[in-house]
């Protein structure tokens, strides 16, 4: 999916929503574990009662992997499923030396390798530009950059300050967010950018004037959709603000994708008006 | 496996190698490929072949991964059939937020999940303390922390110099290996440390004097066995060093795995040759 499609998407849905398939079979409503692929069940349910209201979709690739093959068998059919009109991403968190990236990339963007043809990927920063570059040889593929996540670890190396950044002294996620430009367009990079650090989203703003930045967490992780929303949406969109548990797991009943259906759409219309606030 | 067996076991052998299982299905010898499983299969002869002079065998999970689930069925069988006495890596590469990297390390370390159960697995740094923890959280296995590696995009931020490091001004890989310490001590983490950086060796080894370090890149990325050697190993090993390529691609035709004999061999001998000398 192109740039320009994706924020067609938007606008036309009204919505920055990316549901996050965080599926953990754990957590599953009971009365889907007799089913042959309770995961897959659940997912598709979830799409069904969700896709009016969501723009993308991001299955977390932990959670199929921990299911061994199955766990792939399972992704596979979700993709799948996922209609055309949603931007896909695999969130994997990928990154190593040029020969293995261009592995990953394969996995989640060739279905000739495993099955899959996502959209996007999200790729750790910290092995440099030629650990990113076999993603982005993929044409009209994208990969989505750690920057600045969540997480307290964020103030370990992501907030350390660096000596000589491009802009002097700055911090590790700016000069990622600056380094990363030099490689890709904002046609095909975006930026992961934690929701709770709306007093530094402004600032990723500046620096990705043009790129989406894909923000986690709003809800469960404690992010407000309304400062995302204010700091972060651009003229042609330039959000995709993931919401996973709150949705998923709204119920554990057979009520599930009823009540998955209702948070997606509050989510849907406080985006709607942040959209129609944007001139 | 502990540090005081993996000592063990490298001065019973005389040897510090790690035979990287980077099984690409593209490079097997011909006649393997109407074998069911042509990926176990040669993995099974390679094992065979070096088992006597290897220490460690490292999986690099992108080659898996990249066939689906049926490369996630030969990475199980290859796991099962390494022997006890050697200690086995996932080369993942892995870091998300907590609830998801405890999924990952789920993946690697506990067999009732995904089927494998590794000793350790490598880890990238960027999202700091809480997404490592989670792996640590299992006891008697092992994360790899990245630290420095040996490709030219590892300038683009772990060479990085910060501001204000523990240190005063230090490079972003020299925090790195300082602050992972105060999360782990040298019987649960070590580094992957780039052997084309042998002038910075030496200072990881200052910064790091108990933890073992693994080495990839020994032969196929140019680096330098005896430089390594002198600088890395200590009076309990100490090292492992990665040899991939050089080792499973060292012949095509039917003699591959006497040919993979003879150069795990050949390392070994020059690593006995270097252990001898630690005195």
């Amino acid at each position: 999916m192109t740039y320009s499609e994706l924020s067609e998407q938007i606008f036309q849905k009204r919505s920055y929503l990316c549901v996050g398939l965080d599926t953990d079979p754990r957590k599953l409503p009971r009365h889907l574990l007799t089913e042959a692929d309770p995961v897959f069940t659940f997912n598709k349910a979830i799409i069904d009662a969700t896709a009016e209201f969501a723009v993308s979709y991001k299955p977390n690739i932990a959670f199929y992997e921990a299911q061994g093959p199955r766990g792939w068998e399972s992704l596979q059919k979700t993709l799948a499923y996922i209609p055309e009109n949603c931007f896909t991403i695999a969130d994997a968190k990928r990154g190593d030396i040029g020969n293995t990236s261009d592995l990953y990339a394969r996995t989640f963007f060739d279905s000739a390798a495993a099955g899959l043809a996502f959209d996007s990927v999200t790729v750790a920063p910290y092995m440099g530009r030629d650990s990113v570059l076999p993603f982005l040889a993929y044409e009209g593929k994208w990969v989505i950059l750690l920057a600045l996540t969540s997480n307290p670890g964020s103030a370990d190396f992501q907030r350390q300050q660096l000596h000589d950044g491009p802009l002097g002294s700055q911090a590790l996620f700016e000069t990622v967010i600056q380094t990363a430009q030099t490689w890709a367009g904002h046609d095909q990079l975006m930026f992961v950018v934690g929701a709770t650090q709306t007093s530094e989203l402004q600032r990723i703003r500046e620096l990705a004037p043009n790129n989406f930045l894909l923000v986690p967490g709003v809800g469960a992780q404690g992010g407000n959709l309304a400062d995302v929303s204010r700091l972060g949406l651009t003229k042609t969109g330039g959000l995709l603000v993931n919401a996973s548990r709150n949705i998923l797991y709204a119920s554990d009943g057979t009520d599930f994708a009823d009540r998955a259906r209702e948070e997606a759409r509050a989510l849907q219309q406080e985006m709607a008006q942040h959209l129609a606030s944007l001139d």
